[in-house]
């Protein structure tokens, strides 16, 4: 492994870990030759996976633990006792500089809480996030946080929304992201006052930034904007709305398509455009959770996703890793920084001269 | 107009108003032979659209007045200056007496705030909620606050699930609701602490409730809880997000059906079935807002609404202006202020005894 830079990737997180890890690596290994990978976990079990697996194996090490942290830990325990853990191991390898980014399936909790006490928080960063991306009409947006915390001050809002922009560069590709809060609609009760602030301050920093105001959830999938920016509790509800949502009405279309024998027919000869729906809605597309601001990139990938889904997360992972995110998110945190610490010396003034 | 409880109506709110107004209350009157209507707005207008409604017109009063609340109204000009308007005169109607409730498709900020300054809160009710229906996979299920405010203290979101249980038993029919709190899953950030306050409260209260603790947003379509509480920020995006969602996927759906001929033909022959699918998701079936926790009852109705989907908002004033909703509330409200004053008490106790 002299050459090419390193993805490290816990083997066992996820609902049907190692198989879809692998088959997933096995995938993103046939797109990517410049790429190495480091793999934790079962030894044997990952060794057998990877004999089906001839892109990848060539270029994967594995590294041996027969420790892992389960779907259902909680956090606390799985940061405490999780030293040692495929999930450990695989963060461990970032912060050694070994890898340039880690990617896993597992449980959440337990990732963001071993990726906060391995990778700390980056320089000038008060709160983490979790970002990640969602289907439009016309494309994807990026939205955070998803739920790293609970709540958000403005500055941490601002701060969401230079990690986003980043982000959305970097992931989703987007040149120049459209940025906005995400806030409710009635005229006079505008959000909590942490929104209202947050949208002042960047509009008064000298941030880079393509700043569209506030926007409804309803408004989201217009594709009108590229990165979403909400408090965790907040950012999780829309998420986990949407996802409800969209299962509960493609599990209705599917048993309208099952109601009787012209229904099955219509389908069948609809099959081609119903598929072409579907992958516009796939999940599997926007795989790939970053929790950001942290000394190092970590995904999360869905737990219950398959191979498909875990490449796209190991694809966001290189996307990052390869990226300047960290240079671009420290400059732009610095301008808020500085931005901040001007409109309070001028308040300062204001005061001393009204005195 | 001797006989017979009366309804309210603001002849003029909304985007399709008068007409949708009266076609919806010409509906609602086929089925209601024994109510009364008051129609609030143009006379003129409301006249000849009347010539058209058999059923209402014998049982409907006009109420005329030439002044109206704009649908892009700030909320609180509409309050300073709405007097005389026609959705302030179908309020009024409720606060006299005359009426059992008020229907309006308008503004809803001006709605909210002329009812609050109007009907006056409750008794006991320290923040109204905006309460409305959405659908599930087997019905619908109950949820507020959409909106009224944007906070709710621990007390508040009780009172919410107060006022919740009796919305669901009232409007939907449920017997004996299942109460839950919107929350988020990760298990060491349960949520806001709010939140948490109020499933004790709830749990430690002799409150006849069947409380079913915490809902994830995704879980709330699979119809295993009646009544959904959550403050009237989250409320809102979540149902922002379910409204967008929703159109979005039904959009994409019907382009992939015009997307070729094969795929139009297979749409034909599934067309009983994508309507029978299209009706379970139909907006219209859940239309009425209910603004709980006022000297009266006041539904607002989606501003860009149809006859069918008006015709439900009547239905549901009607449902609430004839129960006893308010008697049900204020009860559980007087067992939540023993409660917390029994746990205040004892807490003093033992606080004393610690001396």
């Amino acid at each position: 492994m002299a050459n090419g830079k390193i993805i490290s990737i816990d083997g066992m997180g996820g609902d049907h870990a190692p198989r879809i890890v692998v088959e997933g690596l096995e995938r993103f290994a046939q797109r990517r030759a410049d790429l190495q990978f480091l793999l934790h976990g079962d030894e044997t079990q990952l060794k057998a996976l990877l004999a089906n697996a001839p892109a990848a194996a060539s270029r994967t090490t594995i590294r041996h633990t027969d420790k892992m942290i389960s779907m259902d830990a909680k956090p606390a325990d799985a940061v405490r006792r999780g030293k040692g853990s495929s999930m450990w191991n695989a963060i461990e390898a970032v912060k050694t500089g070994e890898a340039i980014a880690a990617v896993s399936a597992g449980n959440t909790g337990a990732l963001m809480g071993q990726s906060m006490l391995i990778l700390k928080k980056a320089e000038g960063v008060e709160r983490p996030a979790l970002a990640a991306s969602w289907p439009t009409r016309n494309g994807v947006c990026a939205m955070l946080d998803l739920g790293a915390d609970i709540a958000a001050t403005a500055e941490q809002l601002v701060e969401f929304a230079i990690m986003g922009q980043a982000f959305a560069r970097v992931v989703n590709g987007v040149a120049n992201p459209r940025v906005a809060l995400l806030n409710i609609g009635s005229e006079e009760l505008k959000g909590h006052e942490s929104i209202r602030e947050a949208a002042r301050l960047i509009r008064s920093s000298n941030l880079p930034m393509d700043f569209r105001g506030y926007i409804e959830a309803d408004k989201i999938g217009f594709g009108d904007v590229d990165v979403v920016v909400a408090d965790g509790f907040t950012g999780n509800v829309a998420l986990k709305t949407a996802e409800g949502i969209a299962k509960m009405m493609s599990d209705m279309l599917r048993e309208a398509f099952k109601s009787g024998p012209l229904a099955m027919l219509g389908a069948f000869l609809a099959m081609p455009a119903l598929k072409k729906f579907s992958a516009r809605l796939d999940p599997r597309k926007v795989n790939g959770a970053v929790f950001l601001g942290l000394n190092g990139v970590v995904v999360k990938s869905h737990g219950g996703t398959d191979s498909v889904g875990f490449e796209q997360a190991i694809s966001v992972a290189a996307g990052m890793g390869e990226s300047h995110f960290r240079t671009e998110v420290e400059d732009n945190l610095k301008r808020l920084a500085a931005s901040i610490a001007a409109g309070a010396a001028l308040a300062a003034a204001t005061q001393e001269t009204a005195k």
